[in-house]
């Protein structure tokens, strides 16, 4: 059963009503919770992350489309992956409170399956897929409205991951210089992530730290940090 | 500008009018062309292929979700990646006669390029963005329904990648069998590929030989047709 505080939340938060509840219902069920009641006979949300995941593609793509006319494709295709990658379904899984919701085997939830990030992006794709399904592709769209649109629009997903490339073309002005990236520490963070710090030196000299749940990210953003400062 | 006998052809074969000929211009605009005419001014289809991409990939989950209810989610994204590939694409393209009307540059021309599958796949993708942006979803729906669905229910989409792993499990339920793929030849085919021709063999006695324009599909094409004697 879902449980009535969530219908009340999308219903309040997103004017989302679904007819077939149990679609809804079928979007947070983990596999794991499937399994572990089959006598129950319900369904996991596998399915509908495979069509949820083709709605979501297509929704950001006609977004990023029509929102940049003059964006060649290339520039359109690194904002799409950067929209649509684990990290940002996770984050719009947890800002719309899916987390609370999902249901999972006990296991899995011992093993704090509840906070990790591919979860809750299948999680965000099931929930996409059950809502096409169930109320048609506009009410995708309404709910990406709340959700997704206002992070594009913030400018989150524009040229992420050139901040290393930019950096070196900016030191590399005055002639040819040594960039090094160096991994100071990583440790466990929250949601059973791990968090690495990363310096950035240009010739031995250091222009800036950064901190991500991967070393990519850290030294992207080392490099933004160090582009901050040199700016 | 864009070939009557295209728009005429659109008309009769699939239904479809273009209320912005422009657009289907644009997706029948290869970057060569648009590079050779600068001085036109005209767009390459790039972004509508970016945008096509998504538009087809939602078309194709939401055919094979419906069509395939009990079907679980590792098999229907193994049957979209199939639909989806390159190969079929630039096939479809083929069959809608898009190769003919693509306006290329002098050099990509004379290259060959108007049949290589890349840029076919791209035409298509393009196309269908084109599509969804003139005539709206349901339209681009309806083109599938002629030109990709009979293929998915012919079944040519499913577990086409199998073939090999299959016949391994055929014959070793009599126990130890060694297996081997022989490439026997390799050679200049149409369209600027290359045809592949492989020999299975089971403890040295050959058991069937398959073609295809990459190895890997000679030996699946092989291992369908062991598969076949040995039925």
């Amino acid at each position: 059963m879902v449980a009535i505080e969530f219908t009340r939340e999308l219903h309040s938060r997103f004017g989302i009503d679904f007819d077939h509840v149990e679609i809804l219902e079928e979007a947070f069920t983990h596999s794991s919770y499937a399994n572990e009641h089959r006598e129950l006979g319900v369904h996991d949300n596998e399915r509908l992350e495979f069509l949820g995941d083709a709605v979501l593609e297509l929704t950001v793509s006609e977004y990023l489309f029509k929102k940049y006319p003059d964006v060649p494709e290339g520039k359109l295709t690194r904002m799409r992956a950067a929209a649509v990658q684990t990290r940002s379904f996770a984050r719009f899984s947890r800002e719309a409170h899916f987390d609370r919701y999902i249901r999972l085997g006990h296991g899995e939830e011992n093993a704090g399956a509840r906070q990790r990030d591919t979860l809750l992006e299948d999680l965000f794709e099931a929930f996409c897929g059950a809502l096409f399904l169930d109320q048609g592709r506009q009410a995708v769209i309404k709910f990406c409205e709340q959700i997704i649109w206002p992070h594009i629009d913030a400018g989150e997903f524009e040229d992420t991951r050139d901040f290393k490339t930019k950096l070196q073309e900016r030191l590399q002005r005055g002639g040819d210089v040594d960039i090094e990236y160096n991994l100071l520490s990583e440790e466990d963070a929250a949601n059973n992530q791990r968090l690495f710090t990363v310096a950035v030196t240009a010739d031995g000299r250091e222009l800036g730290r950064g901190t991500g749940t991967s070393k990519k990210h850290a030294e992207q953003d080392a490099a933004h940090r160090a582009l901050a400062t040199l700016a």
